[in-house]
């Protein structure tokens, strides 16, 4: 649900051609003529063939028609209804949206989510496995709920998890990541922000100490709030993400050393790629792939260090993650339906 | 009036830095809220210095500010009413919308303009003289009512202008202009087809056979629309208009005198440079001035001939072609504040 | 051959995943150290996973790695050369380049070949069939040497068949093809003209009455050259291609049997969509795949036409369009490993 | 001389209508051939007119043209051949290139400098004067040779100079530049690097550790370089630079109270531009203007704070900036010429 919007798009692309899957249920958004028809209405890249055509949401009809695994494109708020409706009928669900990542209601405030049933909710919380294979593979695999990382919150858990986790970051000095992403990140809606003339030839910054996806981060990095400035900016590219962050080492490393934590903790992960210093990744290098790239400078000090950190936003930041959980909760290889 | 769209703007840094001009009076759009206030909340880029205020419409207040001249940036349906009340109470009028351009019915029939009086509207359109100096440079000197060129009509009149004129092209084997904007020319709204992800890394043709201004082409050239074929396209960058405009020469000429006749025609129009052929203008060369640039490239049968005619949709095509208009008004050069 | 180039990327991602094909063998070009080591080193998007060697030419060696068939994504100067030995040595041949694609000594003029053996070119000449599956289907599936089409050139024709195979267009009032393509069209070479700031918020023409396709588009669709004007522009966007055709037809006609000329004659032809007029394709429809797209406006007199035709220029303008014939040559179904 | 460059176009532009100024004599390169001739062979924006003359460096010649100031739009190498020869012939001298910035021999490494007289071009390194005027006002004013900062290093500073002059930044836990430019900071030269495909759709992080400018930013902030980190990238617009600056207050203050502190540093200076928080400048803003625009965002701790610096790298990052250190230097009005 949800396939009209970019991450919808790119993800029905993905599912048309992968090889293990029946041709995909797209379903309407309830009460939304926006989504009703077919799909090229609104995505005239989907035009030719045979068409895509976009159901009602029926529960019943998507039991007869054997469809056990949900995606949801959707706003967060429709999520949050969405979701416990789907695994009461027995649905497994990866959710795009913000709705379920975040266990710490501290993190959670900025959604000021409206729950019908708070028990079932908070239930959902608990159960919801947040879907970042790199980081939590296992769980994955046997989860109900996924919920599918933010895009920025994707490139920047990536780029910092190999040194925080093996405790090589002087948190309290601060971690600051300088993210820089395309406008398919805004959204599809028309808005003065979002209007050419606006972007085009044009950066800015936006939501400085107050995005979303800085809970995410912080959760899933074990970092304390106080230690994180996350500033994204506003891009004038369709998509692709760079965030370039900024970390102090306890102590001096050298470039050798940090490498070889990097590659240590992303072998087997094959949609990470580890650039070796100086040489740093650039955002045309994994877009429209599924890549996560990562590099990295060191400063002669072995102390301060700058990591580079790119992705496509509605790849690896979205649809293509959420591709990647599918092949987890299935149990087929990470990379299928993905090259 | 109309400071906050994309035209309004440009015509208020031209008229801030005019040397004939006192500060310009901004005027908000009645029961606009989104034109109240400062002219920086709605262009950042007027910010600082001692602040842009719009005042609203009050035609006595004008008066004692002794306004003798009213620009109009604004929809067509707002100048339709608007110029009957300015000249009413005296003043000239430079409208840059296309409500007062066309004296066909036969052309004016797209607009669907509804008239409180009619009689005072065919008034008007009689009174109105189209804004191009370098065909009406006397009648626009003493003119109450101007009415601005569009930006595409400036670009293919110009460059048909000399040829047609001179009764060297042979109509009836028709007369093309494939012309390409930038998004600015669409205006302010943000709609899907101005959001930067539909227009970015794409082209895209539009109003094939439609548009509005294919009745101010005809009308100024005096070319049967039956001859002319006018498609405009939409560029992925924000301002600037390349027209390419193919025509069949009724005799075989050289590129000499073809040139000759471009030249002559445009002799002392400091506005309008020509390109000796092969050269061709770029939207880049005339972008941020005034010119109207022109070039041509004739086939060895010295009968087709492909001209390529370039502006700023914002200034020779909108505000500086009004400045322009108002230097003939008021007796000065013509390149006054337009350096 | 060639990987390095734009095209040569695309088609070796292509390759890459093609199901009916093993690891393709990458060839470094003769002397060129650009394109010695690793494809990663020239095009960073290939990095990770085990690497993509280029090897220095050997005809024994390719023999022994039981190569059947050669791609060459090399200037026309270097597909003169190679394409001779190659079929020598018992090869079937799909070249991307403009060194095959002509028949009629006067359109082969503007490249001014320089061959070794005139007699084996002139054979080769005669031998090579014209690349576009849509046209040519038979011969290529048993061709030894395709001469891949030109970008342009296949949004040209492709426009033009169904109406100028009918006989319905009044050639003698001219076809007049108003192109604009993306800059990977350009080529790699670094130069003042591919420059970021001489082609960002820009528009150009170029090549007028002078562009190496002229002859292609003229041959294949049997047209004198006197009848056609092919003008290019650069967009700034990295790729695609819209063309905007002009004709004027015979008699009048309707929109609807205009529109089932084209459905018809694209029947059964994957890789063309036809847009149910006014609908027109944009360049966003069709990038990233191997769609040309084409739509149509026809005049209330039912004579004057306006065609659109789209592309992604290094897919069904280069590398997709090769695969297609790879495909046909093996006998496979067009579609695979293009989707 | 310089005038084919970026920024010697943007200067040649603003000298050709300051109203103060003759017209100004633009010099040839030495031994340059793609400077001799008519400015408009290379820069066709200079069309039409009479012409724009480059004639070649001669001393005697410039001192019968009564030139009392050279502008040198040149690479740091011909800077620091020329300047010396220019000061001996008595003309005060504003060069634009990194030649003349550095008074620290260690941040001065960077350039390697070869001087023919190592006496003369220490003595003129003592008597060059910052040409930032915001900072240098007095001493700029009676200058012979004025080194025009860089375009990062003016953004950089003057976005950190109110805080760090008045002691209230904590510098040891560090001071960071995260800095976007648009291309043409990368210079006219054709580079793979700089071709459109490379830079369209793209972001890149580069000289990370390694940029020129650290050095100007710390000495004139009076910073160890230790506490600095300046990470440039490259921005895929034309023109514009944006500098994200990361510093942590000694102790906690109020949005007001660092406003007041910008306010007050920026009173009576015309080319800054400080946004009330939680504003924030966007390049756009100051594109095509001599501004630097100053806004922050100062977290609820009131320690960690953001700072966004954005100005048109063209000209409050050099030419702008250049005619800003002339006025001062012949005592006139610091806007004049300039809006």
């Amino acid at each position: 649900m949800g396939a009209t919007g970019y991450s919808g798009q790119e993800l029905t692309r993905l599912l048309l051609r992968h090889p293990r899957l029946e041709t995909p249920v797209l379903l309407q958004r309830d009460n939304d003529t926006r989504s009703s028809g077919d799909l090229a209405r609104f995505a005239p890249s989907f035009s030719g063939n045979s068409g895509y055509p976009m159901q009602p949401l029926d529960w019943s009809e998507l039991k007869r028609q054997q469809v056990e695994l949900l995606f949801l494109a959707t706003p967060h708020e429709a999520s949050r209804t969405l979701v416990p409706e789907a695994i009461a009928h027995g649905m497994r669900v990866v959710d795009l949206s913000g709705a379920w990542r975040l266990k710490q209601a501290q993190h959670r405030a900025i959604y000021q989510f409206e729950d019908k049933d708070a028990a079932i909710a908070d239930g959902l919380t608990e159960l919801a496995v947040y879907g970042l294979p790199e980081l939590h593979r296992e769980s994955i695999a046997t989860a109900v709920l996924v919920a599918n990382p933010g895009c920025y919150a994707t490139s920047i858990i990536l780029g910092l998890a190999p040194l925080l986790s093996a405790g090589l970051v002087d948190e309290r000095r601060g971690v600051i990541s300088d993210s820089k992403s395309g406008v398919s990140g805004a959204g599809k809606d028309a808005t003065p922000r979002t209007h050419f003339v606006s972007v085009a030839d044009n950066l800015s910054a936006y939501a400085v100490f107050n995005h979303r996806h800085t809970g995410e981060i912080a959760e899933q990095l074990d970092l304390d709030s106080s230690c994180l400035i996350f500033t994204p900016h506003l891009l004038p590219i369709p998509r692709g993400i760079l965030s370039t962050i900024y970390v102090h080492l306890k102590s001096p490393m050298s470039v050798q050393d940090v490498g070889a934590y990097f590659r240590s903790f992303y072998d087997g992960k094959p949609w990470v790629r580890v650039f070796t210093s100086p040489n740093l990744p650039e955002i045309q290098f994994s877009l429209h792939t599924n890549y996560c790239d990562l590099g990295f400078c060191l400063d002669k000090d072995g102390q301060r260090l700058v990591l580079v950190s790119c992705l496509d936003n509605l790849l690896k930041g979205a649809a293509g993650q959420a591709v990647q959980n599918m092949n987890l909760m299935y149990g087929w290889c990470e990379k299928e339906g993905l090259n």
